[in-house]
């Protein structure tokens, strides 16, 4: 195959598939049959209880201007595996389908399948096939299985007053270029390290399936913490009281001192930090923080639910929550 | 939530997702805790060995002036379907991933959603949730779990010389489209029904299922039956030797008449017939063909696997055979 500045549409789709394929496609393991280029995959179910999630991207809402396609391959990739994670399920396989613009250059859509290939890798996740598809604006749909072994995987909702709230990951870089914007975001390398592979935390799933007894409720952090936070109250009809920051980064605590208002406003905002929100029972408690510390997950206990309006509560007041909007961009949800 | 001629951008992503999901997203069947707006679905193992297939679409792919959003819908969700059917597997749930134009009409975007439900329901196979993403060119991924008791699902590859080939599904129309180009298949009515919803055939899955033992090779006819032969053909390094014509539409045979080259012609070319091509033992293929009737497949013995240079040969000639390219257009394969 050619590359240097050869574009995509010099190929033909049989190459282009090839080469991703190539690179990307994880042959049968033990117990499998079917392989590239069959057009369906056989796995063998790993346990009681499968997971199946799916997350897509139109490719320009990934870039920050110092994320390589590289680390929009990684980026995407991690999405769909959060979603599993936070249901307890430890993501085995998954299928990809891109649009390609046929003006793309190939060194280019090598550097997005390398970034796939290293989340795959990464995650211990295989790629099972997909498809490819030419299309004027780039795009990537990821698709995953995972298996757990929880006999009641948690929803978003079933946060109960009294319970506590445990918010894994660490905050605060996407929530500073939400508030200042990527040309003041850029001088920062702190924000750029944080910000260009967001990674999620397979172990997470781990302490899920083997505490779905102790776990009310569970939601990822893509979106944001606050987001995440204000989503669980309201799916679970009650409001969340938060007491402790979440763990964030040390410039974020040099920034605000001990002011816990500027913490959170750093915090809640953001997105992509992959965390999870979880609602634990008080008295099982102790059982979920030995395990996040047995797996050396970042964790942080923030609050509580309360009997209140739903919402997101701190010092007495309801905060309000921003969200991205995709059709809209930054929105401030009423509540 | 408006509709008439506003626009999808008039919403926000939170009020477009609800809308979609409203409308698609399947509730907790049997054993089943998760639900929308969860970001995995759980569902419970229904055969030991799980199939899983992932198709994607740029819209205007999938566009035939006679077919409708609606119609379109239909379309891209039977594709990923039929890859699991051709491996044995009975397709039971799916996540759909859309990339919507802001600029869209919200009616437009639900009469494509009406394409899913529709096949949704057609072919028993639940949507259990997705993404969707605001892309200028619109787009459609969709990923589909099945389950088999094959023990081994049959692969591309695998046809011997003496294995029968039998291709299931009725031939002509596309072949017409792409002989004769759209404007004049616009003319005949029985094009135009044929080729609005492509259709795969669940029961086919059933057959493949019990008799994996005589089934050496499968493929499903996603981009034309003389592909699809000359595919199963080269992986499996052997000749396909066409005696007798496959199943094709009435009109076909009174336009060729009892000329074989001509209905060749119209049913090797063409594309989204959404039959299989099966290679079969000789010794078991009544066991096939018995099954086949029972469950009513449109089907035919197309002829046999010989030792030659892989192609698809007639007569004593080897095939020509084209293919759509993604990237290309049409282009003539040289073997």
């Amino acid at each position: 195959m050619s590359s240097g500045n050869s574009v995509v549409k010099s190929l033909t789709e049989g190459e282009v598939v090839d080469a991703i394929a190539r690179r990307l496609v994880s042959h049968p393991s033990f117990g499998e049959y079917l392989d590239y280029p069959d057009d369906a995959r056989d796995i063998i179910p790993r346990g009681p209880r499968i997971l199946f999630s799916m997350d897509a991207y139109t490719i320009s809402s990934l870039r920050l201007p110092w994320r390589s396609l590289r680390d929009v391959g990684w980026a995407a990739f991690t999405g769909p595996i959060s979603d599993v994670v936070s249901k307890g399920g430890v993501p085995l396989v998954s299928m990809l389908a891109l649009g390609i613009p046929g003006e793309w250059r190939i060194t280019d859509l090598l550097e997005l399948v390398e970034g796939f290939r290293e989340a795959s890798s990464h995650y211990g996740v295989r790629i099972l096939g997909g498809d490819t598809n030419n299309s004027s604006e780039a795009w990537i749909a990821i698709s995953v299985i995972g298996f757990t072994s929880a006999k009641i995987p948690p929803r978003r909702m079933g946060l109960k007053p009294g319970d506590v709230v445990i918010a894994t990951g660490v905050y605060g870089a996407m929530g500073f270029i939400s508030k200042h914007g990527i040309n003041e975001a850029i001088r920062h390398q702190w924000i750029i390290e944080a910000t260009k592979k967001p990674t999620a935390r397979v172990e997470v799933a781990y302490v899920i399936a083997s505490q779905y007894r102790a776990i009310t409720a569970s939601m990822d952090v893509s979106d944001g913490l606050g987001y995440t936070l204000s989503e669980i109250s309201k799916l679970s009809k009650c409001g969340v009281l938060i007491k402790q920051p979440p763990r964030v980064h040390r410039e974020i605590v040099e920034l605000c001192r001990d002011n816990m208002d500027c913490i959170l406003d750093y915090s809640l905002n953001g997105g992509e930090e992959y965390g999870v929100v979880l609602g634990v029972k008080q008295d099982l408690l102790n059982h979920v923080v030995r395990e996040l510390e047995y797996y050396e997950v970042d964790y942080s206990i923030i609050g509580n639910a309360v009997e209140a309006e739903p919402g997101v509560y701190f010092n007495g007041k309801k905060l309000n929550i921003g969200r991205y909007d995709q059709f809209k961009g930054w929105i401030t949800k009423m509540q």
